[in-house]
């Protein structure tokens, strides 16, 4: 049992699963089933997908992960950004409605999974630390822009050809804005007014009603079930179809999705390697992020490697079920977990309500408007972007919040995909530029104690004839010359020293160029008649010395312990 | 005067110039120029020249650099890794011995030469730190063995097309090794016996005859003009390029280059990128690396900003005199120190004799055969090849290692440029890897003092419901949840504690991710029943703690000034 439970967490949730439990799951999967129709529906068509492909994507995708899921309230299933993304990747390689675009979809599926599972092979899932906030931030603040652009069309009713970057598309809503539809927009004004309703309004009522938290809360967010059903409502009984010329989801296929039956292209899978990797880290970071974000609410943890296979797993599941891919969504594992989910049996409960779903109810989806699923993406998109965000950052460290607005721009203006690779290089880039540049600190006596700082920062006593000087980091081919440079200039400037101390108290490793450097400061030191020393080298860094002639080459420079031994010994002569 | 100085080191110089310096200066120009003559010839054909563009290259460069430079004794000209990068990468848009070949090689030496330039003025010379000592020293003994390999052909006297890659020239070699030309192999080894007569026995001997240093030493370099000699006169004499049909460079034209009447090529600018980028760098960086060891031999320091200029103008110049790019040699500038050159007036004075050997000699070279040049390219680059320094690295440090090994066979299999994109690549891996794992220390009292000192290596006293750690880094996005992790991995496995001292001694800044994380943190311990303080943080880190909310959120955890102090009231209660 032991051995299956560290695959399968929920096998652990199961020996402790009572009546109540199930009662919680049950309802809390029925409250995301309810969120997720609407939501999956409108994402397909932002992927470029039919409707019916977000449906699929949230049946077999959803059973996987409960089986091997690690978050007790994660909500997997289509999302808004890697719905956007999957639509740019595939957009370069076939033409949306064709048998192409959708194979491509499916294939990027695998892709996803693939790359998902090979992190977790090669231990690599702690690759997405280098996706910094800031420009995760600046990322996703850019896509709601561009999401939210992409939905005005079918929110006015306008018909154009899919353009392809931000600028067209602005360019060609302009041109046709003429021709908006004003029963669409009517419609579309209807479903704004209700989802602000029932996110503003309706949970204030049912606050004031003082009915039960887990109750209300999730009520709040049945807005788009509401819009879905007042919006075909309004089209069947007025004709808005026929006669205004309202544009609807139309016929949906009825029937499960048929699993397998895939074409495996590996040329495909060359040319959307690198969107495929986007989206795989954004969606493992996103869900990732929410995961542990609720777990820490039950005081409890996720594990981010059983993530990468759980996730990994769903993504191959969104594969076999000829769809596109699929992460832990942010809004729905909210509801999921305010809603009293318990185990990740309330996904496999939500699972099956959308398969009915989508075995017998798929004709009551002919007379819903389009228009209402692009409000419902915009109105879940809006809030991601996130002004706050940058205002705090700025106040905090503005290297930080330049790399945002950079990021921010950038994918604006390149797409999602360069914007983001561009992003991340900025972030690596200031790291490089940091690590290159080491904090050195020049110490000094603290008083008569044996404690030495900063002089910078304290009121320390130096000596006349030896500096002594701090590096906050370990010593490697990036920094090394930065070090180097200072204490030649510090030793040029002052040519009483005689005597220069490096403390290594921070020094946790030194590399082969680094070594080479101390060799080359050691002798040219030495020709400025100046000796160099070493104190509180630790042991690893120590044991590294003596597999070399380094200490030799120091002499008559000494290693001391500690400083104050240094300090003392150096001066006494 | 002193803002010229700025400029032109050299006019600093001749405030004290002596005729005595002149004296000095005039022997050392003089011998550097009997080693330049027979390289600088050699290097050309190895960049796909034919030779007297290796003489141009030794003219208005090594002018441009006396007036520029701020090494007294670099030797700047055609050096042997330039040329076999120069001949890769315009092998890939030209082919040799065609009129756009030359062009492409005057392109590139433009383009290094305001690469170099543009580096100084965006203030980017560092950029040179990233490429890492074992990634330059496999890099470098890689190709010193790419172009052993690609002169054996002139060593043999065999003719073959030129063979592009490592794989097809071995392949080229071993399938034309029956045409071996036996007289050509015998006048290579003739040539190999004297270069290493002059290396070895020569200096022993001068040694022996007590011949003042700066004599013995640079006459022991002046193998490659004897080579030139005796090959020539053997090839004359004996009428070998007739009836022997041993090959020789032929008709080399008389008469200075021709300045100025270039194509510039900005869509070759494009695909020469990357190589110019690499060109100039390597260049650089063997440019300093031999400046700085001279110069601290005279207890000086060069200038890394004022070397950028110097040899970006010395690339132009290059560029102008229509030929193809230029460094610091390391051969030639040991030379040029050690016969005693005092300013870079001895490398104008090399220019000077190159120039008059261009404009009256060349007809001299007639008869000078191929193979013996490819014997002197071959005995400049054997000493690159060290295994020594694999050993040392090994010993040192097995990452640096590694480092060095794999980027040795990455240029061995992938190419020059290819094959050092990879090595640098590999070693910013490994500095984004040790990056997002900080070296994080459980501390403990030492004895009664107010030391806290890593449990691990010392013998100390931790408390029971206190969990004190230091970080020995700043907190940013990649390392950020890597401590985030441990910090809750402690707080879980040992539920004692309840309280968590950060120990910040060793934080210079925090970024927007690691504040979002420290803030989960703190909610995280909070729901765990814990709760975190820190100690020790810097007066930056406080100032930007204050900007936000932080401090707040951390309550009612608090901010000690020591650690000591952080303890004491801790355990009170």
């Amino acid at each position: 049992m032991g051995f299956l439970n560290q695959y399968f967490p929920v096998l652990g949730w199961l020996n402790t699963y009572t009546r109540q439990t199930l009662v919680s799951d049950l309802i809390a999967g029925a409250i995301v089933a309810i969120m997720l129709i609407p939501q999956a529906m409108a994402y397909s068509l932002l992927a470029g997908l039919p409707a019916e492909y977000g449906l699929y994507a949230s049946i077999l995708p959803l059973l996987i992960y409960s089986l091997l899921g690690s978050s007790r309230s994660l909500a997997v299933g289509p999302v808004a950004i890697a719905s956007l993304m999957v639509s740019t990747a595939i957009s370069t390689v076939a033409t949306q409605g064709s048998s192409e675009y959708l194979n491509a979809a499916v294939n990027l599926s695998f892709l996803v999974g693939i790359i998902l599972l090979f992190l977790r092979i090669i231990r690599l899932g702690a690759i997405v630390n280098f996706i910094s906030h800031s420009v995760l931030s600046g990322f996703t603040s850019a896509v709601a822009i561009i999401i939210t652009i992409s939905q005005l069309k079918h929110v006015l009713g306008i018909e154009f050809p899919r353009a392809t970057g931000l600028d067209q598309n602005i360019v060609a809503l302009y041109t046709h804005l003429h021709q908006t539809n004003h029963i669409t927009l009517l419609l579309s004004l209807l479903a704004f007014a209700i989802l602000w309703l029932c996110k503003s309004k309706l949970c204030q009522t049912l606050n004031l009603l003082k009915l039960p938290l887990w109750f209300a809360q999730p009520l709040c967010k049945t807005g788009p079930m509401f819009v879905l059903l007042i919006g075909s409502i309004l089209v069947w009984h007025f004709n808005l179809d026929q006669t205004k010329n309202v544009d609807t989801v139309g016929i949906v296929p009825q029937g499960l999705p048929n699993i397998g039956g895939i074409q495996i292209d590996l040329q495909l899978w060359q040319q959307l390697f690198i969107p495929a990797l986007l989206i795989a880290l954004i969606g493992f970071i996103e869900s990732v992020s929410v995961g542990t974000a609720l777990a820490s609410k039950r005081r409890e943890r996720i594990d981010p490697n059983k993530e990468l296979i759980a996730l990994g797993a769903a993504n191959l599941g969104a594969g076999f079920s000829g769809t596109y891919p699929v992460a832990g969504g942010f809004g729905r594992s909210m509801v999921n977990h305010s809603a009293g989910a318990q185990t990740t049996i309330a996904s496999a409960i939500s699972a099956t309500l959308v398969a009915l779903v989508v075995a017998y109810f798929t004709p009551l989806f002919y007379y819903l408007p389009k228009a209402a699923l692009g409000v419902i993406i915009i109105m879940a998109v809006i809030p991601l972007i996130s002004i706050s965000t940058f205002r705090e950052c700025w106040k905090f460290n503005k290297a930080d919040a330049l790399t945002l607005i950079a990021t921010f721009i950038l994918v604006l203006i390149l797409g999602v995909e360069l914007g983001i690779l561009f992003g991340i290089a900025i972030s690596i880039a200031l790291l490089l530029y940091r690590a290159s540049q080491p904090h050195i600190a020049i110490v000094g006596r603290l008083g008569n104690s044996e404690q030495f700082r900063n002089t910078a920062r304290h009121d320390v006593k130096t000596e006349e004839t030896v500096l002594a000087l701090r590096v906050d980091e370990s010593l490697y081919f990036a920094n090394t010359r930065f070090v180097e440079k200072f204490i030649l200039h510090q030793c040029t400037d002052n040519p009483r020293f005689q005597h220069v101390v490096l403390i290594c108290s921070a020094i946790n490793f030194i590399d082969a160029s680094a070594l080479e450097t101390l060799e080359t400061l050691v002798s040219n030191l030495k020709d400025k008649g100046v000796i160099l020393h070493l104190s509180e080298v630790k042991g690893p860094v120590m044991d590294q010395f003596k597999n070399t002639h380094f200490l030799k080459k120091l002499e008559p420079g000494q290693v001391f312990f500690t400083t104050d031994q240094a300090l003392r010994t150096l001066t006494k002569t």
